[in-house]
């Protein structure tokens, strides 16, 4: 497999995953976390998907994104997760009913570090049932109750990962 | 269609038309051109589909790529390439037999003028027969005997430009 091979597989299963997250939260009240808005491609597929149906707040720690997909000032919240998250769950209590996080940098070691990091920073923000797509394995602890789910189909082993927010 | 969508329509388009030039070239005698090595994933790609079968030689104005997917240096022409394909030209006169021009920038005035100057460039190079593959209308004089060719099922029309180089 190519290195354009693998890349494409990769774009495919983001792209599957999300609309996953997208189609398991449908019903639930509430905004989507996009961390790690990046080149802003998969804001804009969140978007493009959620239209006006859900409010979008993404994440970064610098703004990076093509000029197409940056949020207006009241959705995009630039700093380190550690401040940003927990202020945006000050504001919203538990209104989160989709999570991306694409936080995955070169260093692996580091990113899954910081992804594990992540799950008690994001947990205050999500509401029962909340869907969540990590690009890494965020080893939730048990007593966040975030279920792993299910990859769909074509998706291989350990290139996503999949919870849902139980009680 | 979200930019992600576009994205991956992009990558698998660029995948079909490498196919077809394989597959098009595949029993010519010649070497690969890849101009624009960039990340180098389509030079991979190549290399993962001709294995020993043909060189490839990779041109670029300076070095951008993964480490995994740099030529030798007996393979890597860097500069202008106004400087680089003629001396090319000149050690292996018509010997190549696969094209693939990946040329464009942001900026698509100057990627359409500079894939044109590039038809009298590269075509000292081409094996009777060769297949050409290009993210630009590379509009050749018809002097030169480039023949349009079908792009490969799914590809949008004007994403890709296929050429085969007759008497």
């Amino acid at each position: 497999m190519s290195r354009l091979d693998s890349f494409i597989r990769r774009l495919e299963a983001q792209r599957a995953c999300l609309d996953w997250a997208i189609a398991a939260s449908w019903d639930l009240a509430g905004v989507a976390l996009e961390l790690g808005l990046g080149n802003g491609r998969t804001y804009d597929h969140l978007r493009s998907r959620l239209a006006h149906a859900r409010e979008i707040f993404a994440f970064d720690r610098q703004l990076a994104a093509h000029p197409g997909c940056i949020p207006d000032s009241d959705h995009l919240l630039l700093g380190d997760f550690r401040e940003t998250l927990p202020a945006l769950a000050a504001r919203l209590g538990r209104g989160a009913a989709l999570v991306h996080a694409d936080t995955g940098s070169g260093d692996s070691a580091a990113s899954q570090m910081q992804a594990r990091g992540l799950v008690s920073l994001i947990d205050p923000l999500l509401n029962l049932g909340a869907a969540i797509v990590s690009d890494q394995d965020m080893k939730p602890d048990p007593r966040f109750g975030w279920l792993a789910q299910t990859l769909p189909a074509g998706v291989a082993e350990g290139r996503y990962f999949l919870y849902r927010k139980a009680g």
